[in-house]
């Protein structure tokens, strides 16, 4: 295995599974050349004139995609850890004998563990995506055939739209659909909003197969995934479990610091004249976040103020916004709870975006950097403000990139993070593993105090005089490491590198190597 | 110039400016290859991190975009005769001392007669799109450079899909739009409902320009035009006269023999079995489709029958079915009339579509070929049931294909015609154009009777002991021959074709000459 130093100073493979890789250049420093990849051309002289593309089972819809050993095939987390889609999908794959797999899934969960088996016996040769959890740690033990490969939501668009990963079939869960393949998350019993994590797969992939438990008369509304791109339709009896498609973390925090740690960014916002009449802030799920919403509220309504929009992954409180007209829209990439579900498929005014609109690098812009401010979290913010979402101080990479990477664009990003967790240090030296850059960094906001970039001389110049703690962060470093001690480097054999780290562009930010315990 | 005989017999050019065309083969015969068309891939550090992408003037927006002699131009056609931005544009390019551009519109009207003296100048070298009245006259003259390309409204998207035509620069005119160029046609000053016939251009195109009179703050909701596949964005004074932007078409017939035609269709779809429950159909604006509609509505309440969908183009007519809950959508393409307007804005049940979803041969199936029955127009059928949409008996082409050969794909095809227009026959033994091929053209309803193609004999049981005037084609024919007498054959100069009509699939169906007077 060849490494070549980054931009960022960090040792990334030459090579990858077999494919040659650009190593990071520095924030919007590679330029992309050429075309775009594009799907053969079709013709409906090939496809039911009446629209019927029901086929009788997945195998069959495997079948007449043509799945061959080695192929990629992608799946989307909609259902997070409710889908139930996958595994058969799996099982339907190994039944048939395929093996080699590249499996191309927008993020894996721990309800995936049930495919470690498939990875052991080569039915799936490796795993291009997030890893929350079970697969993550498999991963990292080094035990995976091929390499990792995380990309952001916005990287995913990117590496599809721009062809360095090839989608033979893309299997759709969908909520509802129709028999042409039209498809929505955001009605049915396993509704889950929108469907925009699939929608480069339905539009790129050679073969499409939509797999649903609730087949609607021709036509589906709306359609989120276009029949159009379609080639078969399955029906199941369950593609999921509700109670698990919403996510677990949508629930206010009760912790007296992470309520100190909401109420800063809230405070933040203000004083840097960032809540503003028609500014726009991103803010997901989690504890913190969802606390920070229900404290900037406060503050817009005692000030008078309303948004622009919100983005989400939207919550009952983003949704009370909204309908409190304190924002004209939500811009929701994934909807959290069954108020986000419900809310969209009611609300004009609750927009479903994809990667494609919100993050996608390789575009004519995207809704990122026109974001006045992003929060967000980390495992791990070090002292020169680079942040890392996916590993732990351990060395396990336990967690994906989800839109994080690409929310760092917003004019103002803040990382909401507990300097510790468990008694292991947040804040840092220098975080394990490099997945936001710096420069992209603006301020981070712990219950010991809010550090901002020394680079935004304009954020330290607005919020002089704020009753704010503005602290340096090598102060709540040291801080913290009195509290602690200074964290063990985790042991991992760098001869191993296990994962790679894209960058938005597609190049390699970093490198994940094995954990030797 | 060299010709071919196609699978119609009728002779197409082996090359038309410049580029090798296919015959005809017949329905469904052609297989395409290879893949889909592909835009250069952009990066986000090239365009405004704030998303403002407005400049100065459609000039300058010109030169960004890199304008030069022989470049591909797109514009649409949704503000029918009321559109002000394609004469605004040539203007523009005539100040630039461009030439020899090819004019790609999605159609054109009489308000573009203005660019006449472009064609004649030089700075356009032809066009390629419909042309209605004075352009489609100028081209029948032969005074055209170039030959003159007519598509349907599907074949537009699967040429610009399949890469047949390359777009340089797509000029979208947008009734309101944002400074990131999201986009939308069902609101503000210039309201024209949707922007259907733009969506392909603005995928497509290597560079894509956003001109409108209405600006509004990011996020423009909807966006049917995404900005995030716009290069500039140019604010205007008026992109169109409102007044003229609906379609003159939309009052329903006074006279008593078409009245009779609409009430024969309306009868046919009762008789033939076609009005059932769940049933769909589509009807575009012009005098007896909309009375059709009346008079089908009436029976459907009689009968207590409801509409899965209807297709519009839209008119009140059709909104009035959708809000007195005769159908569960509208389906719709383009929207006639002020009232599709504010029904595709209001009600999330009146759906925009595009060529893309409904038309697009070269795609995984389309919507027209789930319709029930499609009644049309044209203005010459033959005995055997061809039918020509594009130029009149006497050799002019003064018309458009729009969606008509796309529509064709129904369940049941249904030509709603005059048997003659001001003395002329529209039932002739040939048609001087052929446009649309007997096999997909199941019946024709004139005043005399109702024709049944020969084909359709599951048609002809249906109607067994209906008392509508079944009858055969040429008995229609012989009657309206004994009254106007046999027309004149056009006067043509079978050396000079002018224009050539494509078939759904790229190939070449017919050829159009130049008339001499």
């Amino acid at each position: 295995m060849k490494f070549q130093k980054n931009a960022a100073g960090r040792l990334v493979p030459t090579e990858v599974n077999g494919q040659p890789q650009t190593p990071y250049l520095g924030v919007g420093k590679f330029r992309p050349t050429g075309r775009k990849a594009a799907p053969p051309i079709r013709t409906c002289a090939d496809y039911p004139a009446d629209g019927n593309k029901v086929v009788k089972n997945l195998k069959e819809a495997l079948k007449k995609a043509g799945l061959k050993d080695g192929m990629t095939i992608s799946t989307h987390h909609h259902f997070r850890n409710g889908d139930a889609v996958t595994n058969m999908l799996f099982d339907t794959i190994k039944s048939m004998g395929i093996k080699n797999i590249r499996w191309f899934p927008s993020a894996s969960f721990p309800v995936h563990s049930h495919l470690i088996k498939y990875l052991e016996d080569g039915t799936i040769h490796h795993i291009e995506g997030s890893m929350n959890g079970p697969l993550g740690r498999y991963c990292s033990e080094g035990k995976m055939k091929g390499m990792g490969v995380l990309r952001s939501h916005g990287g995913r668009w990117q590496a599809i739209q721009d062809g360095e990963v090839h989608i033979d079939i893309a299997v759709i869960a969908a909520p509802t659909a129709d028999p042409f393949g039209n498809a929505t998350g955001d009605r049915g019993p396993a509704a889950c909003g929108l469907l925009g994590f699939a929608l480069a797969d339905s539009i790129y992939a050679d073969n499409v197969i939509v797999v649903t438990d609730n087949l609607v008369p021709f036509p589906c509304v709306p359609w989120q995934i276009q029949g159009n791109n379609v080639d078969y339709v399955v029906e199941v009896d369950s593609i999921g479990d509700p109670s698990k498609i919403v996510s677990g973390t949508t629930q206010v925090t009760k912790s007296p610091d992470r309520l100190l740690i909401a109420e800063y960014i809230a405070q933040f916002m203000e004083d840097a004249g960032i809540m503003k009449e028609g500014f726009s802030f991103q803010a997901g799920a989690g504890g913190i976040n969802l606390a920070f919403a229900v404290y900037l509220k406060e503050r817009m309504k005692r000030k008078g103020v309303k948004a622009r929009f919100i983005r989400g992954g939207s919550t009952k409180y983003l949704v009370e916004m909204l309908e409190e007209g304190l924002t004209d829209y939500i811009l929701d990439g994934q909807t959290f709870d069954l108020e986000g579900v419900r809310s969209m498929r009611e609300n004009p005014n609750h927009v479903n975006t994809s990667p494609f609109t919100s993050y996608n690098y390789h575009g004519k812009g995207n809704f990122a950097s026109m974001v006045d401010a992003a929060v967000l979290g980390a495992t791990e913010v070090d002292i020169n403000f680079n942040a890392n979402v996916v590993t732990h101080s351990d060395g396990f990479l336990l967690h994906g990139i989800g839109g994080w990477q690409n929310a760092l664009f917003a004019k103002t990003t803040i990382l909401a993070v507990p300097s510790f967790r468990d008694r292991i240090p947040v804040i840092v030296d220098e975080v394990t593993t490099l997945v936001g850059p710096s420069e992209l960094i603006d301020v981070v906001i712990t219950e010991r105090g809010v550090a901002i970039n020394p680079r935004r001389k304009d954020l330290i110049k607005a919020v002089k005089g704020s009753s704010l703690p503005v602290r340096p962060i090598e102060e709540i470093y040291e801080e913290v490491t009195a509290i602690c001690g200074k964290p063990q480097k985790p042991k991992v054999n760098k001869e191993k590198p296990v994962a790679i780290i894209k960058w938005v562009d597609g190049t390699v930010i970093d490198t994940v190597y094995q954990v030797v315990q």
